[in-house]
């Protein structure tokens, strides 16, 4: 075998525990460090042995790594920490604040560029391989429309919002697609769906002690932005039923390209997804782009990078003559 | 607008008409001629304004073509003119002979090379989008199990096959998944399955005149290779029936790679199409491949590729910022 790709993460947050199990699945490549901001001596690595270093390290230790996966969050750390990172190691990361990416990739952009290094962002499914379906979809009809559902999943966002509820001691929430208007969508009429239509919400509470189950009920359905925009259930359970029933961060959806090729001729393309673990898969798709990464930059190419500028060869370990003949 | 791409098409059987329907549906491009080995005379283009020229003419044309789409078959068509024209035209095509893509991909590569064009051979929804999934799903998932399924569909071979049957006056044959393998399939168990359990195969015979249904009905379910390890249904109709009821050439399947990333946590990824006509689809991932062969050869990538090397971004006519503000 090809010497490995030493792969190192920054962050060790449910992504960060996803790559280094994504890692462990590819024997092209080999985990070098996890670099945390916390107490290195606190961090426990999946598999006991990987060296843990504080993140202020990572200066030292240009030479060590060949890509760098960003594990941090798209808020707070990676606004500060792509634009810096880049300038020292290949990187990849999942920016996922869809109206903030331009400005993003400018700031990756120049030192990655400035320094050779290439830096892909915003991997992940939505960002990501959703992205990748919404653009070819449209590419191949043209004559179309694009529908993306999410779900069934639990949305973090929107669990920290019922959270935050007086009178709620626990909450998840998950989103899911109304099979009605996926039917309509796979049928190929090209429906116009409000939000309404497209997703409904589905909530487990527990209820703090003495708390009004009617007034939680509807601070959480007539929440703006979050709820009021759809048709929300609100289920209250025990603490022990949350606890058992509602950890696996479950997640997925689907896109899906409806389009006429002639008159006559309606054609539909959907991509689907349905993740036992939101952050594992997308630690997955973080660790097939590092491969590809490793290799543009090998090739010269510079700068940064999204999925849309990534041919899927390069995501598999296997060389282009054998996905010849083997795989197409 | 930019400058249109200009294409033509060599050929002008289903795939040439489906790719002179998907032309009209991109107005970055434009049709500049179809050639043909039958008299140009008798070719009626769809918008009756495309001119309509001899195969022979294409080594006078190189210099009003930008991309050429190959739409011969892949048997005796495009093993002979495949190599031909990669040496005057950017190309695409559609070869899909599995077993001999290595082969084909070497008598591509060496004239389009030495003439610096660009050869994109095998495009298509299989080989093609169905293939890249296969690839991706693998690398996104590297602990999994790949399904190929194809249908509801009408083969064409099949179809030739029980044509070819005494006493059958005419016939279709629809290949369809088999629910049961489909949702073990999508329930991540990672079942093993067999030619049988996959797929099932549906005839619509119409009889000739005094033939005897049963000795067709067995000359059919028991014909090598195409029938006897499958379980098949042959219907008897009418010539009528026939006409009505059975002239779509629908098809489509999925590519199902189900996967885990932890012991815990299994994954499912499903790219499904619906066509309502093969051709027709299969035409417009030709054309989309074209616009991205005509960027690719801008940029100095020479030789033969495939869709293993091409980035989704440049199938797009969009702009890589404008995909990156509006679609990652």
């Amino acid at each position: 075998m090809a010497e490995q790709i030493r792969v190192a993460i920054a962050g060790h947050g449910n992504l960060g525990r996803g790559v280094e199990a994504a890692i462990a699945k590819n024997p092209d490549m080999r985990l070098v460090g996890i670099y945390t901001r916390r107490s290195p001596e606190h961090l426990k690595p999946r598999d006991a042995v990987t060296p843990v270093h504080a993140m202020s390290a990572l200066p030292d230790h240009t030479d060590r790594i060949d890509v760098l996966i960003l594990c941090g969050g798209s808020k707070d750390d990676l606004p500060r920490q792509g634009p810096e990172l880049a300038a020292l190691f290949n990187t990849v990361d999942s920016f996922d604040t869809h109206a903030r990416i331009p400005e993003y990739f400018t700031a990756v952009d120049a030192p990655a560029r400035a320094n050779r290094r290439t830096a892909l962002i915003s991997a992940g499914w939505d960002p990501g391989m959703f992205s990748i379906n919404r653009i070819v979809g449209e590419a191949l009809l043209p004559d179309g429309a694009t529908y993306t559902f999410w779900g069934d999943g639990l949305s973090q966002g929107h669990s920290d919002a019922v959270r935050r509820v007086p009178g709620v001691a626990g909450a998840v929430q998950y989103t899911r697609p109304v099979k009605e208007a996926v039917d309509r969508v796979r049928s190929a009429s090209r429906p116009t769906l409000t939000t309404r239509e497209k997703h409904r919400r589905e909530c487990f509470v527990v209820l703090e002690e003495g708390a009004d189950a009617e007034q939680v009920h509807n601070a959480i359905v007539t929440m703006p932005h979050y709820f009021d925009e759809y048709d929300t259930t609100v289920n209250f359970i025990s603490a022990e039923d949350l606890a058992r029933d509602h950890q696996a961060m479950v997640h997925g959806g689907f896109v899906i390209r409806s389009g006429n090729t002639s008159k006559e001729n309606a054609q539909v393309i959907e991509y689907g997804l349905k993740l036992g673990s939101n952050p594992e898969f997308t630690a997955s798709v973080l660790v097939a782009y590092a491969r590809a990464v490793h290799r543009l930059n090998a090739m010269g190419q510079y700068g940064a990078m999204t999925v849309f500028d990534v041919a899927p060869g390069l995501l598999s370990p296997k060389s282009p003559a054998q996905l010849r003949a083997e795989q197409l």
